[in-house]
């Protein structure tokens, strides 16, 4: 078998077998096959696309690469979420004791990244004294004693995908569907859970700027869970401006106990709902996705869901009683209002660009060597839709240093006030196939 | 300027601005920019295409990328001919002196090269003597004096193009008109002459197996020429069954003197008159292509082009008693007819296959370090529409080894008897735009 033979027929439109699939991917990872071959079989991939079956054969291929965490011993169906990557995004920490006051194995292993803020890792670290360096063995055991635990991510995952993603970035083939799904789907099954539950992001603030090319991704990788075994749905969700209110770590951690409480922002609820009943439902505990709702509005109603999540800082060295006292959470010594200019109504609020501004603060990693400040960030005052006059706060900017003249400024530029608005609507569609 | 936003401009269908096209030739040729992104641009381009004015700043960055030929000290407008490659392609060795005898400088910079026979310097070296280690001083002194000379190629033309043609080859992006068009034309180019004759072959035997695509490619290459100022125009000729009877290099000689004699194959002395009227046209010592035409024959018919090419010979270090004794040139040990074994007509003659046939006994280079053997080759006995009888001979193998049981084989695989035969047209077109 030749490479460049396999560069052609794809190119040609033609469709790749399982077999030439794996000697691809096998030898990349080996580096038996050279970059220069793979990024034009990327670009051809580009134009030609793969079918479904080629999209689970490349996933289990890179699946395969490396290895694979086994999640056996943990009893249960272990369900996963995956958000595609927005700003503000306090899903995860509401989500992980919500499902697991349900009895659901939540056992997550989550890293650190780069982006507007840090990962959940990051975020869990603005509690004093947790931490995730735990061995497989204390991992395993708290899952299946209280249902939830994290874990830093270990070992070799995935090096087919981490190359690939990296020449991808630079050769202009990141926007291939194909290839997208199957590098998220093949982290998400080497991470070892049976179910797996999607939010794609869509709008500014997200990489699939559409709707439609939201439901295009969600549905290739709904399928390629879906035929290699594991049981894969997906929320479309809105992100063309932040999530919530809080966008930094200690304000999310703030944030997402105000939501466990029912005393969240309405939008982090009602996605944290929306990812949560199907997360019941796949792992079984629920007839359908109605059923599963109402179980987590009773667990978030009767102070279940807030317990696990001190149970669960508890488990893992941290101090329990900032879900009672968040002021112990990390603050920021200056907090800046900024002001509205104008009156009218919100009618933009750039979602990437305002994580940037929190990013600018110290809130997430520009670069793998930046050092987070899990205390900076900023609290929106007012969303989409929100009346606002001359002088009302439209941000609260949470840093620690005085000058914030270009955080500000970046602010005006990226909130735009108007006559009217359109609000955007939350939750674009839901994908089971 | 950042390569992965060229990459992504080209994938998106837009045109690349000539500094940009700079860009990418000057960094590839430096190593700047690496082999993987230049193969996805390759890609994105075989997908994309190019227009006129890319493919024309695509060529002229490839001409720049590297040393190029001043053939400004000689007199008159220099014309070269270029042939997309075939199969018992004898015309340069019949072009040269017969051009040369009207008075048109031919200023001949040729390679070695890889193929069934070998290229026009060893064919050439097939005369006792005959040698093209001259220097660049008595090159140009042998044009003005002579009209002819023929000097190996040296120095580092086009850097960019053999890296980028060897890129090409291993990543499935040889196909695309304007990577081929602007690969050729960037070496001719070089070769520093006014203007240029193409030959673009059609048919099994060549790289463009229609004759639509051989006119694409030869209007791409035409129009190239004419936008960065040299005369360009080209022929569409057949390569379905090689040209002339001859396939080697001594015969091939013979075949060139026959031919400048006016008793060449017939196919062989039309094709040189189409490419050779064009040559004399666009030097301006015709108004028209009939007029270019008249002159040719001309030459042949009172002898002066065979005067011309024993001058030539007798110039380089040869000896010039070869064209009234052709017998002088190296002669193969063993003569072996392969018999037709039906009656009928012939049908077909697969050229590359009888090329490769021709190139297991020795007259062409399989790699770089191959021998070639001068002597060896064959002589098509039979062309397509001829009658055969059983017994008959349809292929003289000229070998050097007594067992040639292998080429048989070849021959009666690859030349195919029936009840009748479509003959072939030769010259399928002439392309001026």
């Amino acid at each position: 078998m030749r490479m460049v033979d396999l560069i052609e027929k794809k190119r040609n439109g033609k469709e790749l077998t399982t077999e030439e699939i794996n000697f691809i991917i096998e030898g990349y990872t080996k580096g038996d096959i050279p970059d220069y071959q793979v990024s034009a079989l990327a670009m051809a991939i580009y134009f030609k696309d793969m079918n479904e079956r080629e999209r689970a054969d490349l996933t289990m291929a890179m699946v395969n690469s490396g290895e694979t965490i086994d999640l056996s011993a943990i009893e249960g169906v272990k369900v996963d979420k995956h958000s595609t990557g927005g700003v503000g995004d306090t899903t995860t920490l509401v989500l992980a004791p919500l499902v697991a006051a349900l009895d659901i194995p939540v056992a997550k292993m989550s890293g650190r990244g780069l982006g507007h803020t840090g990962g959940t890792i990051d975020k869990l670290e603005a509690i004093e004294g947790f931490h995730v360096e735990i061995t497989k063995d204390e991992f395993t055991q708290l899952v299946n004693e209280h249902k939830i635990a994290v874990i830093g991510q270990t070992g070799n995952i995935t090096p087919a995908d981490k190359k690939l993603y990296a020449l991808r970035d630079v050769t202009a083939t990141v926007e291939a569907v194909s290839l997208i799904a199957s590098s998220i789907m093949s982290k998400k099954i080497a991470a070892g859970s049976d179910a797996i539950v999607l939010d794609v992001k869509t709008g500014a603030g997200a990489f699939m700027k559409t709707t439609e090319d939201a439901k295009e991704l969600a549905s290739a990788m709904v399928r390629i869970g879906n035929n290699v075994g594991r049981k894969t749905m997906a929320v479309i969700s809105d992100m063309s401006q932040p999530l919530g209110f809080a966008i930094g770590n200690s304000l999310e951690v703030k944030e997402a106990i105000d939501t466990l409480k029912g005393q969240g922002p309405a939008d982090l609820e009602e996605l944290c709902l929306a990812l949560g009943r199907q997360m019941v439902y796949l792992a079984g505990k629920a007839s359908s996705l109605e059923e599963a709702e109402e179980m987590l509005r009773e667990v978030i109603h009767n102070g279940k869901a807030l317990e696990k999540f001190k149970d669960f800082i508890r488990n893992q060295g941290g101090d329990p009683s900032i879900v009672d006292h968040p002021e112990k959470l990390p603050q920021a010594k200056y907090l800046i209002e900024v002001p509205s200019r104008e009156d009218g109504v919100v009618a933009e609020i750039i979602a990437d660009e305002i994580g940037t501004a929190a990013m600018l603060l110290g809130a997430g990693r520009a670069t793998k060597e930046s050092e987070i400040d899990l205390a900076v960030g900023l609290m929106l005052n007012k969303k989409i839709g929100d009346a606002v006059k001359v002088g009302e706060s439209l941000v609260t900017i949470h840093a620690n240093r005085e000058q914030v003249e270009d955080v500000i400024q970046m602010i005006y530029d990226n909130i735009h006030i108007a006559d009217h608005a359109d609000v955007p609507v939350l939750v674009h569609g839901i994908v089971t196939e």
